[in-house]
């Protein structure tokens, strides 16, 4: 399993100002307290810094990388942010968020995985606009898998994320994604499969505990990385059960360990 | 999705002294509350009153049917307190819990099932014990609906329980209940699935987390019936939250409802 802290991101309320203030402090701490949560990769997403995007990824992921050992997830849709990213990032191997089956979007960032050896999490959008059914997102993903394998990119270097759209907007949208993530399980073990939670809950009320049963069910369905906050402690906590629950730690000691450590609740 | 409430258990510290002093108030009022919460079914056990279980299981049902019509699931593996309680149950089907693929049970248990037209939860145990795989599972799943079904039991009155074991004791039994779940819904999609919920974390932390997140998994396998506490706020939440998910609830209609009278956290 592997868990891609959120929380560096500048569309968080609390996150934006200390990025346009470059306040190193305040961007380290939140990069540390996520990997001691237990968090894998972090994400640096300074997407909403539209005119100086640039230099603020190289910023953000220099302050990240003096406070803590993990990789970087680099998550933009802007090629120059993402290659004056990975140019700086050296924390192990990066993580792309994100590719597309889009043609212009795919041959912009396919040079960048293979320039920099990276992790790609592809995302299951391609020409067309968002699929709407798992038909639509299985041929985008049996696309994204041929074109960057055949490029060159290891399957386990391939994250896939099957596009969650909210349960509000269609009963059977939750339905779509696990058929998806089992089709890559079972024909193509070796790939990932990546997701975040909070769009598939989006518009209705107590969020929470539709993204923490969305994460269940997908992980029983072979999801086996989310982008997600590492400090929210009910969240790990169904983490930690999960893995458990569908073979993924044996004696439970994984479940038993966080639990003496407080990771959860 | 059919809840089962599974309160009024004489196993339980406050139920206990209650059933011995015929307090009918109190009994009625669990009856009640589990009813008011969601629950379709009201779940019946004085198994530890081995004294006057017959008597006692008579009185149960009578009193329980003074308070509330919804029907009850009578659980006993006696078969006096089964025959007992059918005969005073009038609240629509009732539900015998349960029935097992050993032969001597099977053959006391199925004649009342006939007699009374009931629905009934079949345990997956034979005379071979706890089964320790999904293909056994699998084995006395089939025979149970061959040999029910043969009887006249419709299949829409069958609920299969897995036999839930604890994931501490072994780190593929979780699997296991999926796969067999799986297994019933699609090769006897009118036969249902049931269970209850707290085998799966015996002798581990933070058990509630365990048994909501198997409850998820359960119910994005197939599961359609469980024995729970309704009056569990953040378990019924998970219960709405994970329907909307697997495309059981349009509009997400039974989430808002149930979210507006408050009935989850």
């Amino acid at each position: 399993m592997l868990i891609i802290g959120e929380l560096i991101n500048t569309s968080r309320k609390a996150v934006k100002p200390a990025v346009e203030q470059r306040d190193a402090a305040f961007i380290q701490d939140l990069a540390k307290k996520q990997v001691e949560a237990g968090a894998h990769y972090v994400d640096v997403n300074c997407g909403t810094m539209v005119y100086n995007e640039v230099e603020t990824m190289e910023w953000l992921v220099n302050t990240v990388q003096e406070a803590v050992s993990a990789p970087l997830c680099l998550d933009t849709p802007r090629a120059e942010a993402m290659e004056a990213g990975l140019a700086a990032a050296k924390n192990g191997q990066t993580m792309v968020n994100s590719i597309t089956a889009e043609k212009e979007r795919f041959e912009k960032v396919l040079p960048m995985v293979l320039k920099y050896k990276a992790k790609v999490i592809a995302l299951c959008m391609g020409d067309n606009g968002i699929p709407n059914s798992a038909e639509e997102r299985i041929t985008i993903v049996r696309q994204l898998i041929r074109d960057l394998t055949a490029a060159g990119v290891a399957e386990d270097d391939i994250y896939l994320d099957p596009l969650i759209t909210p349960i509000s907007t269609g009963e059977k949208f939750g339905l779509d994604v696990l058929e998806t993530v089992r089709f890559i399980r079972q024909e193509h073990p070796r790939v990932h499969a990546a997701c975040g939670l909070s769009n598939i809950s989006f518009g209705l009320p107590n969020r929470k505990i539709l993204n923490q049963a969305f994460m269940i069910q997908t992980m029983a369905a072979g999801m086996d990385a989310y982008i997600l906050d590492p400090l929210d402690k009910a969240m790990m906590g169904f983490v930690y059960a999960s893995q458990a629950l569908v073979g993924q730690d044996s004696f439970c000691m994984g479940y038993l360990n966080a639990h003496r450590k407080g990771l959860y609740e």
